[in-house]
């Protein structure tokens, strides 16, 4: 870590920050220019209060030389972790087909999806059962019912599910869950973090809608701290001025996230535009980009026009899209 | 509620539409013009979901008429609430002087913060116990033993306290707290906002990095629907592309908030600028837009002049703008 | 165009607002609800200016239902406009393939360049002659010298090319070049674009940082709307609060675009990421995006050591993104 | 300036850089650390272009130590600038009371505004000639003609006159306007700014819509580059997430600006917010930030309902607002 030191600070300041540095157990190393001096901290950095030292009167900006997160670093991990996920494998040139229903809805529901989206070459089922919702006057989910039925679909099809936790104080209900999955709006709940780094499950971890990829990382980190390194990030489109979309994808986050990382990246498409029609051409834009997967959403309603417009696929559209994207994937392989 | 169908959206389609919200016990108004086809809805449509309906194939735009939220709106509570915090009361013209130091350090600290800073003007003293932090590595706060040591500083001083809740498992602590404080991280961890709810504290909740004022007062929604209906809101900056603070300060959500609801707002410029020598003017400038009170940190260490220049005021420079701001605030009265 | 107004409009602001909106030639439908009254204007609503509507007091929100942009709108020209740039097509199943240096620094430079995108698939020369830059201090281009050894580098490959323009006065220079570019910058530049609109050239519009995908389509409508039809759009990223990449590249405005008009839309990965790192990855999801060209910056001095980590690609590995780009070109085909 | 090298650069790579930077006639001090080595630059780095530095695959990070801007940095000019405006001073503790309409719409218009806000305060005119506006169908002002009868008013009351240029073609029009104001959209059109940088003119410049603090004080810098130190900076608002306002005031930015500028900083909250009811607060706001003045809009139609509630004030709103400001100039002086 470096620290630019204001032009007019004085020996006696300089003496008393190196002072306070060295007390948290770093070295210490001055550079004093014409125009400014420079402190070069060595040690273990990561326990450096960046805004705190940032915010002394004489100290002109403060920079990172290592990274603060440790755990989930390439440069101390630079094979890419594949995590198994009973048994579909996800990362190091392993592609997740996540898919699945918004929310589940019924045992019918649930299943004919988990049967269509399986057929079309979907490795992984998702469906919602505890929902965030901005409103507290809109529809919570099925809760507990809702993993009870994604169960039932696992069992049907064989294959692994994912889906939400919001409170930590419903863990147990996620105890046959595959992976679980922490929400945009909870990607800095520290003490959920906490306790899911004390689980064994792989977590399905999505950015912020105004978190920045280093803090994506930390929360990342946070969980691998407590001792589980199997996190799946998930880009799922950030909060800007463009209302054209709900949200906008930011997809240079995949490539800028493998070169920081050894951990697998998946794309949301469906959350990130919020309309079906743009669903296809960004997940192909997301497997071009060397994402380690993609988690769309499904519906099991051909039949109703209404929901053809939702953000989410017809099984029809799901299977083509999983056919161009297994191709692209052997272009940039 | 109105929605706008596309051109060409065929009288069966709308049909379907007209039944499936029939279906959700509302009523509807049909327009149809030469280019387009008009929606009205009418009812209860807090509980309409806005994005689904948006997301429908036949859908060209969705607009809400009357404000999602209820017990926080103004419209149907045009007084203001005032709300009795420990004896000083917060609102409808009168404000909140909330100062304190950034985290609790130890007994000795906080009570030589809060005696300073009662003395210049402070009615409320603010604290951090549970400290959320990006990085695993960094100090967590004092946690339980910081709180026992705000209710010494209360008892010494008689000033009612606030400081931050992380957690619902740690509620039990909160027990002497006069204000539990809802930090910008979490201002949609939904749970957490319902169980805060249920108690009969004053919440102080801080506006999400990336919320929209209408969002925070969808997540008061939460706490008031849940039969609490003390809350203050609290602007503290809003994430931006702009580097030269930490966040940018939103005060034009004072007003903006004023004209929606009866609840107070106020405003934290420390957390806001993150850098002491601009919380002065934007507190000033707070208090002229007409905030229920601002929040900022005062530390309790003029001698050390490492902590001169972090976002902190010394006890007289906050002195000093306390003055300023009781005579702004006849100015704008 | 929908105006709704608020509750407890008089009718005679009612009858005031319906008057003045006539006076603009426009017919008013009147729908009163309980709650609320509807305000259907039909007639040529591009001219009415919407913030000056939504600003008035009585007036809850306007909506407009009919694109303010007509010239650009896939609504009355269904069909994609294919531009013929000195031969060269681009749209409508045309992709264009811009390769150049940054700037152009001497006739060796750009003609060597030239010489090796040209071998490597591109099919447009790119390359700056008047250079917009944040300092006035730093190096403004070779201006009208550029644009001369552009010609020669034409001339000596066959290859059309294209430049950018920053100021009216300087189109005569540009009468020979094939493609005149708008940068970010000078997007709402509207005195510029008019100019540009009287000339016959094909013009390639960068979106400007913080800009919507409407506003682009406006400022395309305002070239179009004086004659020329040939517009080419680029998208070239957008400024969020993400430092990780220099701008966030929105790849849904590529599909988005594609929706709302007929135009041919390329993307710039590199002045979007500003890492050559990230140029391939994401110049390969804009292709599967659906995107009708890309523009890349590629340098011409492999043995510089120096120039290896800039935005720019080298030859070869412009040769190897190029036979990656042709064949998801034929998996999305 | 400083460069931090990656881990792992050879000698070679580091020596080779050195060449290059001295080449540029800087001086270059080697820090090398266990960690990192770091190069020290020396000299006139303005002119160094810090993008292509940073973009380097050997180099980890670039940060300035010194700011890029010269003639607007307060450094070297610790003394506020006075800037005289046709006998009224804006800047070092005189207040400029900009007011006026929208747009010039006639004679009488203008005069009776002009004579309206005179009465109550205001010590300049403003009133838009030129209007730059997003669709090519709207109202492009009254231009010329506009020019002439914002002289008329001129003449009639006796105060100096602000209006914006688009167009450097138009300069002529400007010959007896006392500050030629650069809109939001033009901060960066660099030749219109180096021209007036030409003249001999006061000149406003708005930040633009995604603008920086330091791009504002770069554009600013172009001007003063040119000879004309006679510079106004003006906060308008910048381009966030949130929609509840047009645009985010950014009163930070007052605060921000007088530390790094010897310039005068006015705001214009009519246009950062775009209604009425949001301008008086924010207006007080930004005098107790410690703006140098404040611009706002007037109209002269308080018999008509329909502009009441428009982004402009009445006469009387605006005589109310002139006499709270005065007053908290007062508290804060």
């Amino acid at each position: 870590m470096i620290a630019v030191l204001k032009q007019g600070t004085t020996p006696a300041q300089i003496q008393h920050l190196v002072d306070w540095l060295k007390h948290m157990n770093l070295d210490v190393h001055i550079s004093e220019g014409a125009e400014v001096t420079i402190l070069g901290l060595i040690g273990d950095t990561s326990r450096v209060d960046m805004e705190l030292l940032k915010s002394l009167e004489m100290v002109d900006s403060v920079k990172r030389v290592s990274e603060p997160f440790k755990q989930a670093n390439r440069k101390f991990h630079p094979k890419e972790t594949i995590i198994d996920v009973g048994g579909v494998r996800v990362g190091g040139g392993y592609f997740a087909m996540i898919a699945g229903p918004c929310s589940v809805e019924s045992e019918e529901q649930i299943i004919s999806v988990a049967n269509a989206v399986k057929q079309s070459g979907a490795n992984i089922l998702r469906g919602g059962a505890f929902k965030p919702r901005t409103s507290p006057y809109a529809f919570q989910g099925m809760k507990g019912e809702g993993i009870r039925l994604l169960l039932e679909a696992k069992k049907a099809t064989g294959m692994p599910i994912v889906t939400e936790i919001m409170n930590i104080a419903t863990l147990d209900l996620f105890a046959d869950v595959d992976i679980i999955q922490v929400g945009a709006r909870n990607m800095q709940n520290f003490d959920l973090l906490k306790e899911l780094g004390k689980t064994k499950k792989p977590i399905l971890l999505k950015r912020g809608l105004a978190n920045t990829i280093q803090e994506l990382l930390m929360s990342a980190e946070y969980i691998m701290s407590e001792g589980n390194e199997q996190v799946i990030l998930c880009e799922r489109g950030i909060r800007t001025f463009e209302t054209a979309t709900r949200n906008t994808l930011d997809l240079s986050a995949v490539a800028v996230l493998h070169n920081l990382t050894h951990l697998p990246v998946v794309v949301d498409p469906s959350h990130a535009t919020g309309v079906a029609g743009l669903v296809p051409p960004m997940a192909c834009a997301a497997a071009a980009s060397g994402a380690d997967g993609i988690m769309v959403e499904v519906h099991n309603n051909p039949s109703c026009a209404l929901c053809d417009g939702a953000q989410s696929l017809t099984p029809e559209q799901f299977d083509e899209l999983n056919r161009k994207i297994q191709r692209i994937r052997e272009v940039i392989a």
